[in-house]
């Protein structure tokens, strides 16, 4: 129940020619996320790197303030999914009550429109990370993260996020782009990898979800080999992140403060 | 606030060039969907086809058994985003509140980990669509797919989803693929196209939710240009629905009920 990856018997159609294939997909499953015994969210993801996952999403949308707050208590196998139990002080839960009310995305709250739509845009902090990035370094991570993505290469379809730093290129994968920032910031945090000693490389494009958990998490710079959305830009403004996107091939794109990011290696 | 593109200003980076780019880039915007004065849920989506969103959404999720039991009240513009305001029976009204109470995604319940995550996973009808689809229809409506994605050609990063049926394809955009789905079901029902008069085909990979929605919405057979998900496929095989995946060239791999799909032309 754990595997990432699932054999599946597939049949390929080539012309007219129709056989057998052994495949392999990767797995989507129900993952609850509870915080002192209630669940806060349940999101489709890949059963891996769970620990990361849990401290991570926690960090990322702001339930705790830093890791020490957070403590996985467990993680419950059940036949509809997988539920991660985490104990979080007693003021963060409080504060997640409100949350609880309206969020973005699958929720359902029995607010207004106008109320709905304010929980769904969430206040995002500023980031004030001295990360400076040069273009050589960044097409260096590009390419260690096409290398590094073992789940993808199996299955295809799988998202991988990677933090770029002096020590190397640390990736996490997963079927969901926010879940794999998640896994990757968890990572970082259980690594001891600070926020602002790197930045992020992301397989997907730039949506506003994943510019406003990577500046929740502190992180400065923010490289999606896809398209950014306009609310991506406008959050990653606010934010004070340097976004960048269309990351293909020896160009890229730069949306919000580039003052980041040199132009030559 | 209601166009679906916005121009930026980029600076592209290319080698030592630092050049400004005049750029367009997809819109993403919170979306509200409200039965009967109450927010049901929030969606990022592309502001775009709000009538067939709306209708789709509230087909393919069950909300409502058919269009004769929906109506489109309003579309509210907020600084925030926009509500789509709709009507229902009382009957389906009531039968919502339950599922308010812990919804797969970014929901929030206070529910222990066994009942969200029984609440992420629905129950999905079986579908008995009787139609046939040949290989090179499916081959002819993944081209006329891609000659048929405006907003994709302008910014990048955009999904769409198409029903291809006797009359020729059907298309509709959004920056999500399953909102691209729930459009495009919304505007079948607005055409009166029947959903066993084809087949649909999708620009993303297939996950849980295009099948269920699929499913839901009385398509029998989807096909993906990518990766499907384990789940995809046990809730496509559970559903009756044929799920065809890494539909690219001149080949697609059959992961469900294959028996709708003949070889040849």
């Amino acid at each position: 129940m754990n595997e990432p990856l699932q054999p599946v018997q597939a049949l390929r159609l080539r012309a007219d020619d129709r056989e057998p294939h052994a495949d392999r997909v990767i797995v989507e499953t129900p993952v609850a996320l509870l915080y002192n015994g209630e669940s806060f969210a349940v999101m489709m993801a890949t059963p891996e790197s769970l620990e990361d996952f849990a401290l991570g999403f926690a960090l990322s949308e702001g339930v705790v303030g830093d890791a020490s707050e957070f403590r996985l208590v467990d993680i419950v196998r059940h036949e509809g999914g997988i539920a991660l139990h985490a104990a979080i002080p007693q003021a963060r839960f409080d504060a997640l009550a409100e949350r609880r009310r309206g969020m973005e995305g699958r929720s359902g709250c029995g607010l207004c429109g106008v109320e709905s739509l304010q929980a769904a845009l969430r206040p995002v902090p500023h980031v004030a990370s001295p990360v400076r990035v040069d273009v050589a370094t960044i097409r260096a991570a590009l390419d260690a993260l096409a290398a590094q993505q073992p789940l993808n290469a199996l299955s295809g379809g799988v998202h991988a996020a990677g933090f770029a730093h002096a020590g190397g290129l640390l990736v996490r994968e997963d079927v969901g782009r926010h879940n794999a920032l998640d896994k990757l910031v968890g990572a970082m945090s259980h690594a001891a990898i600070a926020p602002d000693a790197g930045f992020v490389v992301i397989t997907s494009r730039a949506s506003y979800e994943i510019v406003h958990k990577a500046a929740t998490a502190g992180i400065g710079v923010v490289v999606a080999i896809s398209a950014p959305t306009d609310l991506a830009i406008r959050t990653a403004e606010a934010a004070g992140v340097t976004l960048a996107a269309f990351a293909r091939g020896d160009s890229l794109n730069l949306y919000s403060h580039p003052a980041r990011i040199a132009a030559a290696g």
